[in-house]
């Protein structure tokens, strides 16, 4: 019986969607009967959707952000409006762990092809080739994973964060994979089958100016977001006061200390509005050697353990809370990946990932 | 390849011995090549040994105890010094949710033929049949499981407690299977092949003034202890005021609210000397509905959050820790169970597993 025909979980439906729905070789860790404690849902690509872009266009400089990254930022904003350009695109800011300022960019496609054709055709003025770049630097980070290497999860099927906002398919209904340590894992198609350990070695290009970081297969990525811009006075009290400090101690340690547990990179940014306002909603954006040792941290690093018990308990203590949490993973293959820096400084993004990585050995193999 | 005998991993071996590995049908959450994050043992039982005995014979009165409940402990003691009686007897005591005094004696066997013996022939005398308890209740709770039903986890290799005492194999090697969740459950060797659900309700006979509760096939049973004894003053400073605490509140919770979550009764409980005396040493020794109902407790509530992570957080900030964890978990079918009241109290021990349990339904079936 596939997961979520079963009669006590009737209303559930598994993460997987059907069409990417195989016979396992690797066992769920629940049953098909299992009820999670709360709802949540995934999105759906519409059909003959196999591949998606997600592409991080940032500038960066000495704060505060200088004129030329603002022009740059602007540029990259507008390229973004051009014939295959993205369906969503958003804006954010972030002050790094060398305490630089950075705008970003977050751009989805549905559509591969339309982004390799926009993206050949703007990468120049987009990264800057051939400019000298005087006061900011500029950097793109891009994955493009197949449908079956993404996974998603939100709090609420009314709030198409992120990914979300390119799913044709919408929400799908209350899913049954959440809740428990491994269903990240659950979720994602490819592991139905594989165990997505990481393969090859990071390669650095840095014959010139600009920098090409070329990772290794099966790089896992994780976007993780919350909204508290619907939250009542109480509410907002309890998530800055009792959450919020974890997930910022959380992000922290993986920004500063992260490369000796398999993080490569992370950062914990909020949304803007690109003209330097902020909106209530923020997310962490992380780079990690494998699912397994992003597993590894989630569940047993005490940061991470006290964002999530806090944020348990938050839930808990919120019934109807308005808090919004999204979470999107992608596990990508090495020609999936596109990193590339251009006078940045020397532990941004990626341009980290030749620094040892002392991770623990994958836990899935 | 089996666990344990990759190059990576080649110290480690599985918790599950060998005689009791076969091909598993459900998939393990590690690789071959998984490394934990610190070192832990399980016991070995000696040749032949494929089932062990672990009895609780408690006595319990309201405080102080009464003059005719430590002279029941004290018979029940003399009781298991007689032929057949166990290999390791141990005292305990309990202040329990009703405000009594509970003093507990644990014995374990690695026969159950002796134990069969020695119990058809001491029954009586050990529960009072046939005499009119005035000043107190008398209780007893069994298991018998398989060694294929039975895992431990130790944090050190020189502290034969709990069942390790009749362990006559003594301790492994350093196991692979431990330092993420669902390593209980890959540590038990049913689990290799089966989900481990619950079947059947418990069924109270109440026939007499003695009641007998029968639960149901796949009861999960834990005893989780924890010995201070060697720590130096700044380890047990850090044990009391950081951790213990976390533990205590999960322990209350266990009691006071388990049954919501498919917990039929817990005890947080003190070693003792038998006469009064405590030792330096405690353990939680609960009752579940399902090893699934177990896991999801564990995994997911704020209270046992707060203690995995706070002890996350004690065991690196306390490099060489002192403090001596022990963890022994048995899934028992029903003939494999025995409890029985006399004169106690309507909630002691699986005398409550008549109230409602409303279990997240099995995390793995």
């Amino acid at each position: 019986m596939p997961p979520g025909s079963g009669e006590q979980a009737g209303a559930l439906e598994s993460a997987i969607p059907a069409h990417l729905s195989v016979e396992r070789t690797r066992t769920r860790r629940v049953g098909d009967n299992y009820t999670p404690p709360y709802p949540s849902y995934s999105v759906r690509f519409a059909d003959g959707v196999s591949s998606l872009v997600c592409a991080f266009f940032g500038v960066q400089s000495k704060p505060p952000l200088s004129r030329g990254a603002k022009a740059a930022s602007a540029g990259m904003w507008e390229l973004c409006a051009q014939a295959d350009g993205p369906i969503s695109r958003e804006h954010a800011v972030h002050t790094d762990e060398q305490g630089f300022e950075n705008q970003v960019i977050i751009a989805y496609w549905d559509d591969t092809e339309a982004y390799r054709r926009w993206f050949n055709k703007h990468r120049d003025v987009l990264i800057g080739a051939g400019l000298i770049l005087a006061d900011h630097g500029r950097w793109i980070e891009a994955v493009t994973p197949d449908a079956s290497g993404l996974e998603t999860l939100y709090s609420s099927n009314t709030f198409p964060e992120g990914v979300a906002r390119v799913a044709a398919g919408g929400f799908s209904g209350e899913i049954q994979e959440h809740g428990y340590w491994g269903s990240m894992r659950e979720r994602l198609p490819r592991a139905q089958t594989e165990a997505l350990d990481p393969a090859g070695d990071p390669f650095v290009d840095a014959g010139s100016s600009i920098i090409r970081v070329e990772p290794h297969d099966n790089l896992a990525i994780i976007r993780s977001g919350q909204d508290w811009s619907l939250c009542e006075e109480a509410e907002r009290e309890s998530y800055f006061g009792d959450v919020e400090p974890h997930l910022r101690a959380g992000m922290d340690f993986l920004t500063s200390e992260g490369s000796s547990i398999g993080c490569y990179a992370n950062r914990y940014m909020t949304s803007s509005d690109g003209e330097g306002g902020v909106l209530e909603q923020s997310f962490g954006l992380s780079f990690w050697h494998s699912l397994g040792d992003m597993e590894r941290w989630a569940e047993t690093h005490p940061t991470h353990l006290a964002i999530f018990g806090s944020a348990m308990k938050f839930l808990q203590a919120n019934v109807g809370a308005k808090l919004r949490l999204s979470h999107e993973v992608a596990v990508v293959a090495r020609d999936q990946q596109y990193f590339e820096y251009n006078n940045c400084h020397a532990t941004t993004g990626m341009l980290g990932a030749g620094r040892p990585v002392a991770s623990h050995t994958d836990v899935t193999s």
